[in-house]
């Protein structure tokens, strides 16, 4: 379950800027450890080779305002975006396939400083079932309705294989979950209501091998 | 070093096609280990949830036109799309920073798969470097120019913390390494051309959240 925001009400932003704005909480992190308190826009524009105009206009979204001249305060900035993109709050997360990119994932102390605690791992493979992996249980795919339910998890990882994204999706969707995090280089389809995010890394190897060929001309 | 590919001549397609060239490849061979033969644009398009157009004008680009009625012959579209999108070539790779991401990455065999051959991990600390990681040597920052030149590494992988992602990126290029893969959520900025690629997981949490909090409302 992901916890309300009690602060920020939560609106729909446009992707691109979601997708931004941990940039801008990265970059503010950093000034605050190197002691800056005040930051401009167009510094934040030069640094992260972003149009001022647009980081502006993503601030704005979450009423953030900089003031004349000097700019944002570092820190109350850092706190608003940190807040607004709820990295603080714990997300429940199962991941289905603890196969090679799963128990990567597993591994990837990261996720949970950004707010996703994985309870579980679920496989089909009986030598995984009833182990631990970096401290996680891994369950049979039978006790997925269980697992969401006891734990209050809102987020399905896929890291199974192309050939049971689907019906692993599926499985998921019945079980309860919110949002499906989908790793795998597959389409999945969810019912309406469930949020899908695709984040297929072999899709960005498949864009950079292109870019690499061409300058080999 | 990225070989050449010597049946297709490299063209330079749209960021968007070449992220959905690899969702055909994965269907294209769940149907293959199926043992279709034929399969038509409607029916890939239902399957993945993409407009038929969209996909007879995506395999257009690589020169490939279905038969009327017929559709495509499953494996040897499947065999145009690996040879394009070059998963069956190796491209050697560093990674940079071989704390939790970067050794997550090291363990994940499914890059390997989409030929992607990581040679050395390159890590500051020295409780890391003359070890192994998943079979593969941890070096110091010193050794990366040498490694590079010595392995044909043609991509350097960037799983540093955000504060020191672009000095990270900055030795990488003069290393002379042609494209980085920036898993930080930080912006970097590379050298002309230098392809750069950004995969920030967890920007993609930050999208899922927002999303997460819009059903609770």
């Amino acid at each position: 379950m992901s916890e309300k925001n009690t602060t920020t009400p939560s609106i729909q932003l446009p992707e691109p800027t979601l997708r931004r704005l941990p940039w801008y909480l990265a970059y503010l992190s950093t000034l605050r450890n190197a002691d800056v308190e005040y930051i401009s826009t167009t510094r934040i524009a030069e640094a992260l080779d972003v149009d001022p105009s647009q980081i502006a206009k993503d601030l704005s979204f979450l009423g953030i305002r900089g003031k004349t001249r000097i700019g944002y305060q570092v820190e109350a900035l850092e706190g608003k975006l940190r807040d607004f993109l709820a990295f603080d709050r714990r997300h429940y997360a199962v991941i289905v396939g603890c196969g090679s990119l799963g128990a990567a994932l597993l591994a990837d102390k990261g996720l949970e400083r950004y707010g996703l605690d994985i309870v579980a791992g679920i496989d089909v493979n009986p030598g995984l079932t009833g182990t631990q992996l970096n401290g996680v249980p891994v369950y049979s795919p039978d006790h997925t309705a269980e697992i969401v339910a006891s734990c209050h998890v809102s987020i399905g990882i896929l890291a199974v294989p192309v050939e049971t994204a689907q019906a692993a999706a599926d499985s998921l969707a019945a079980a309860g979950v919110k949002a499906i995090w989908n790793f795998t280089p597959s389409r999945i389809r969810v019912p309406e209501g469930v949020v899908i995010a695709n984040t297929s890394i072999y899709s960005h190897l498949a864009v950079m091998y292109n870019r690499l060929s061409l300058l080999d001309q």
